[in-house]
């Protein structure tokens, strides 16, 4: 007896792998927009779960934007019955609020997530991401150029979301979605010029592969991984130097003994988040101003007060990093 | 009475402010290939040295790898002598061996200004690596997806070379270099589609930047410097904690119990620093390598021995994990 062709394999062995450690009693929702790549993962988890005593399910979000999108959600949903997911649920949410088209539908499908967790707890959500979105992730990162935890793309785990798929790339879990008899809906989106992350996916990434050789996307995804895990340990670290400066005062100021002993990284992560918690805005406090701070502690030669956005000033008075005001 | 125009005074700027960190006694050589970047900079090291009392030279390395490159090295320490430069060399060197062409013309050349940093000591080497430079080697290192380090791009400073222009555009540096009234030359192979580094200028940074917005050279930049902060500070505290693993033992082989409460970005890297003193080479030495060592040491069941590059062998064995042949 033949196995399964390896693109459904990998996608099947994928998922058994993020199965294999989640507690039995745990539902495992897919959460699946119809595209290829989420509707792999569904096929791949109505045939997985069943083996191993796993109860799964599916949620498909209309976000409402385009004409018809609400039987779209209503077909993707009987897609996912027939697959033999239960409970399936169609959530319709409104688009709307700040930061852009993009960041908005994201958060209302965040939103709807998130209670279909609450009320299957306990619960997982598995989101189709696959390597090739782990690279725009990182490409996206990069063009903000602020550092390891933006360039480190999306986590395998977050919470109770789980991405299976982030090590398989889109061309075979694309494969698997065909090979499964499966018919994808391409979301018009994915093509549309104005979003950033579609502009990447088809014009930044495949120039980049042209240029500098084809596994730029496995490159970056590796980048990524590392990234993250270099990011999860200055922020540790980070954390307990904060403990330290914090420790003698609750003001949150900041001794500067453990701080000018430390390695620079850690100095001005530590300075940064001091600076955030005494009101500083995240997206106005920039590198100069960190810069501004960390001199008090290194290149201390009695300086004034420093000023930082949102009308806080630091300064260092009896051996402390202050903010006041 | 006007000052000189913006992008003259920025590359002067640059100068004098690396001049400023410089002992007196030392010789400032400019690394200079006649093209517009180490050009401006030598006009900007020949205006300010003089007024600083620093003595100030220059460098041109004919490679030999260009008909009429000797004829035109000679034609560039003319030019560089008519900016008061003094000493000037002119240094032909055979550029050879392994690695790609890029690789070993770069070997020559910092061979030919490592025995003018000698013949001249104490001196320093200014080299005209601009911003843009810098993101190009960024998207290299990317490409390697090999994390921090390799991202990290150049440094401000490597021991007694420095790069003034680091934090400027190459539009900048070229407009002052025209507006110093200097012609450069431009070498054909920064145009040629066989060199990594020529296709990145000319394909991939162009396509990021129509996709992802102007910027992103600068967004490479700040990353760079970021990550390079972060990566210093991940290597100093992994050479501590190499330190307190090798306690014990002087044969390379790491006590479990530090690794065990360290941080998994530092614990790898020992592992991986580990493994490459005992011989694995560089090359060979992979991820899948080092989390393989890291469950000996987190997840530990009594494993049999991990084959690594070069036949080393990684066991662990009474609490510590050791290297063999």
């Amino acid at each position: 007896m033949s196995g399964p062709p390896p693109a459904v394999a990998a996608v099947r062995s994928a998922v058994r792998r993020v199965f294999s450690e989640l507690p039995r009693e745990t539902t495992a929702l897919v959460a699946c927009s119809g595209g290829a790549d989420s509707l792999a993962l569904a096929g791949a988890v109505a045939f997985e779960a069943p083996k191993l005593g796993i109860a799964a399910g599916g949620v498909t979000v209309d976000h409402g934007l385009q004409e018809g999108s609400g039987d779209r959600a209503e077909k993707v949903a009987e897609v996912l019955r027939g697959l033999g997911l239960d409970p399936v649920r169609s959530v319709a949410v409104r688009v709307g609020g700040g930061g852009g088209p993009e960041a908005a539908a994201r958060r209302a499908r965040y939103e709807a997530l998130d209670e279909a967790l609450a009320e299957h707890a306990p619960a997982v959500v598995l989101l189709g991401h696959t390597l090739d979105d782990q690279a725009e992730t990182v490409l996206l990162g990069l063009a903000r150029g602020s550092g390891a935890r933006s360039l480190a793309g999306m986590a395998a785990r977050t919470g109770d979301y789980l991405r299976p798929l982030l090590d398989l790339d889109r061309s075979t879990v694309r494969e698997a979605c065909s090979l499964m008899g499966l018919s994808p809906w391409e979301d018009p989106h994915n093509h549309d010029p104005r979003f950033a992350r579609s502009r990447v996916r088809h014009e930044a990434l495949p120039a980049l592969e042209s240029t500098l050789g084809p596994g730029i996307a496995a490159a970056l995804a590796r980048t990524a991984a590392l990234l993250r895990s270099d990011a999860d340990t200055l922020d540790a670290l980070a954390d307990a130097l904060h403990e330290r400066a914090r420790e003698g005062a609750a003001d949150g100021s900041l001794a500067v003994a453990p701080l000018e002993r430390a390695e620079p990284s850690l100095r001005t992560r530590v300075l940064r988040r001091a600076a955030l918690e005494a009101g500083c805005p995240a997206g106005a406090l920039n590198a100069r101003h960190v810069r501004e701070l960390d001199r008090l502690v290194t290149q201390w030669r009695g300086q004034a007060h420093i000023d930082l956005p949102a009308g806080i000033r630091g300064r260092r008075a009896a051996g402390r990093v202050r903010f006041e005001r």
